[in-house]
């Protein structure tokens, strides 16, 4: 996809119109490609990126404060780690085709560079700063809303959290205590994939269950439930 | 000085007329004055200070972005990390006043916090942030305008800079060479006062001279004039 297809296919799938098409090339062109290319005017994506890091993360930050008015700065900050990561915006770079429009150079190709999370992330973060520029801060909450914003009501980010980890540092805030994953089922399904039911105890307490394909998800899956109860409260 | 004081003092000083005294009120208040005060509704400065380091973040991003069109993202970022950081917010809460308007525990009182640069770095945040809510992104422009950015027209940052580390950096790109600094002459005033001169020289090459009060200042001075010298070719 070039990136005069990947314009139009913004202003179709997100009514994003990006006027100033050179600043979006910027914004998808990898320095190899550059190398490969000397007639070619114009940058690599890097300072844009360095613009987009800041947007997107002031733009997530005003968007959390605003949307959870109890939360202490811990809960916003726990979050805001949550969502501003390699790869979350490797997701939302996916998400919107950014990926298949992005000028490489061919050794990076070869590599599997294109859908490689650390370039996928610069990508999305210049993308932000040349539509920051292009169309200012409004039609970047405009597609944060589409995707990043969208994406919290889906519990899409939870696969990020080490519940695990949260849990234990909940737990053990006042003092040590023993924590116990304990496998209470496991079925065999006939296509052989396994269900696993875990329960976690605390001090011999059991607080909750969860299950999963595995022991490793079923047990995430039980300290987010007891996680989730506990800040519940 | 009490909130409402240091509203009309950033009305005079600084053309700001903030509208809602409640969010200023909540950027100058620590947590332990609180405490003391149980009465008193309202929070700590620790929600705005997570909002308005993100707000800092993107919008000296933004100016360094625009004022140097020709930097990359390595001396963008350089430019940043000087500016951004405790040392400076610290300084400019003080040439704010921020710190005579901070509502402190007394504990805190005692040991010195109004004038602990941690603090005011946080203030400094929290300000930015209570002023973004309350009076929108321009505002913080134009207060940045005549305050930070204003700095860098006067060297500000330069005293930041460890231009010692910076130039064998630079002059250690392409291997290594021998970097010497020797005292070139050393007078001493009436008043005991002592002016150091130094050379700094690179496999025995002079590059630069400087001057100091000290030896280590002289250094300094030198390292700067040798580093600037170079990185203006």
């Amino acid at each position: 996809m070039s990136p005069s297809d990947f314009r139009n296919y913004l202003e179709e799938n997100f009514q994003i119109s990006f006027n100033h098409l050179p600043l979006l090339q910027e914004a998808l062109t990898q320095r190899n490609y550059l190398n490969e290319h000397p007639k070619e005017k114009g940058r690599d994506y890097q300072r844009l990126e360095f613009l987009g890091d800041a947007i997107m993360q002031a733009t997530v930050t005003e968007y959390l404060f605003k949307r959870y008015p109890e939360w202490d700065e811990g809960q916003l900050t726990e979050m805001r780690i949550t969502m501003v990561q390699t790869k979350s915006f490797a997701h939302f770079a996916s998400v919107i085709h950014l990926n298949e429009a992005i000028r490489l150079g061919k050794g990076e190709e070869m590599n599997g560079a294109r859908e490689r999370p650390s370039l996928l992330e610069d990508i999305w973060e210049a993308f932000i700063g040349a539509l920051y520029l292009d169309q200012g801060q409004a039609a970047v909450v405009s597609l944060l809303q589409q995707t990043v914003f969208a994406a919290i009501d889906e519990n899409f980010f939870d696969q990020f959290i080490d519940f695990k980890s949260r849990l234990q540092e909940k737990l053990q805030a006042q003092g040590s205590v023993d924590i116990d994953y304990t496998i209470e089922n496991e079925i065999r399904n006939e296509d052989n994939s396994q269900l696993f039911e875990v329960s976690v105890a605390v001090d011999g307490k059991v607080l909750a269950h969860g299950s999963g394909q595995s022991i490793k998800d079923a047990e995430k899956a039980a300290a987010q439930k007891a996680y989730q109860d506990l800040t519940a409260k």
